[in-house]
């Protein structure tokens, strides 16, 4: 009993940590393009928790996660402020380093909204669904208000570490492996695609259509 | 009672065909854009169920359709690998026959819209907004996510043929039309206005204002 | 009791003509667009009631404000109505008097979106956040629609308006302030410091990125 607190403990605190990664993400991204404190601000909190908060109102979970428990919007903010304060030079903080923080978020993203979603009844294609809405959404809104084509749609394999961390998650569990360790499986996984993919910048094939100019 | 199953069914099997048009109408965006699987794949989806479930949120019908019965997915998946795998001169695919079909799956959406806004007690204006809303928005959505101004927007009658099938839907059935009369009256009048618009060129004229440039 | 009726009915008609405020900006955004007459009323629409909507589905409160009272969706479509009719040249509807009625708006839809947080049990915090929500959302979606980066994230100073007034109204019902003169004093200060931003010019300096070329 006292290990599954131990447990929760530390995905709620490995949460917060991927919320402030994330949140950093989006920072960096608004101050690339000048935006001021309170554009830097709704980058962070849009990237950090912009996907959890559309897999809540999808399922029918609200009021979303962030307004029971205002941690997250606090994280999200304290981070833009550092982000803003203490970054001059970006490139420090999009090295590999940074790219491995924001896989670790990637992967407990995807399965704590894989996991929300089997609570709320769904099936296991939907929880895989919705652990990667949770894992890529966010990021894609930050694209997005940044007039950019969301990078997870082109070409890096992002998405597909989620996916993979999805569906070891809902498999473990289907054939009864424990919470935990079904939870490690996934990131394990999710872990090893993305690690791989940024060490030997890999990426999927693009599917092009020829003849046909875009009008 | 076995007339109004068989119109049930065929409902069904109208509206998944239509779910695929979309998709695929989704997926060769994508592929214009040169997106990998993912991107194809969220495109698809997008274009396809993004407009029912902004609906299904903003009436408060969660968990959304596609949780209730996953079939939406799994043609959308399906769909989406079926174009990869298949299509590579999409302009077979963007003729006549496709615009054709893709005018039958607005048609269609816009009903199914209007019908569940009713079923959940709103009024015959906002049944119509839920129709268009179910037959436009997921293409919209997907032109953002291609960083383009949506075409539904900019000229095309096709939002036009969608509000005219919601206006007509609403009145036969308060004119107390058969569900079925009035929605075979519906999907005819938005057909014929889409299907005019297609074969004449047909365009709305634009709202332009002069002497002002947009800074 | 009858000045409390007095008080709500004229919060009422004051948010109807912001509602109309909004849809003007989103109107003339479609104008400069050459938007055909739905897309005017789509921008018009997002513009404002957008924000509103999207606090709504992330604070449960389905069916969604104007899906119970359509009043909003009237004003909305005669407003673009009216803009299409009347307006040729939009200088004037963008001058000082345009500005000073949408700085009304915002202050009135930041207290409005507080109020309504609080009415569902959410934290000062949270009021604060969706009264923002509530004020700047919506105009955030029709620049997206419009393919640009959201103003509202770059450089004026109106989300600050917003958020002070946001913050003036929790802090008065935090300290026992009943509710007409608490919403004035949130007003009042949200006000003052959007005309002094639009009267001396002033914005907020950006958070700006050296070293760092985006790719």
């Amino acid at each position: 009993m006292e290990q599954t607190t131990t447990v929760t403990e530390f995905v709620y605190y490995a949460d917060m940590f991927g919320t402030a990664v994330f949140a950093i993400s989006g920072a960096l991204a608004a101050g690339r393009l000048r935006m001021d404190p309170f554009g830097v601000t709704v980058l962070a909190a849009v990237t950090a928790i912009g996907g959890g908060t559309i897999r809540d109102t999808i399922l029918g979970a609200q009021p979303v996660f962030w307004i029971t428990d205002t941690t997250y919007i606090w994280v999200v903010l304290l981070t833009a402020l550092m982000v803003m304060l203490l970054v001059r030079c970006p490139r420090r903080l999009s090295g590999k380093w940074f790219q491995l923080a924001d896989a670790f978020g990637l992967a407990l993203f995807t399965v704590i909204g894989a996991q929300k979603a089997l609570a709320y009844g769904a099936s296991p294609l939907i929880a895989v669904m919705m652990g990667v809405m949770t894992g890529v959404v966010g990021g894609m809104i930050r694209d997005v208000l940044c007039r950019e084509i969301p990078l997870v749609l082109r070409k890096e394999i992002y998405a597909t570490a989620s996916i993979v961390g999805g569906i070891l998650y809902t498999i473990s569990l289907e054939y009864q492996v424990a919470q935990v360790p079904a939870m490690i499986i996934a990131m394990v996984g999710a872990l090893a695609i993305r690690v791989s993919a940024i060490y030997w910048r890999l990426s999927l094939p693009a599917f092009e259509l020829n003849g046909d100019h875009h009008d």
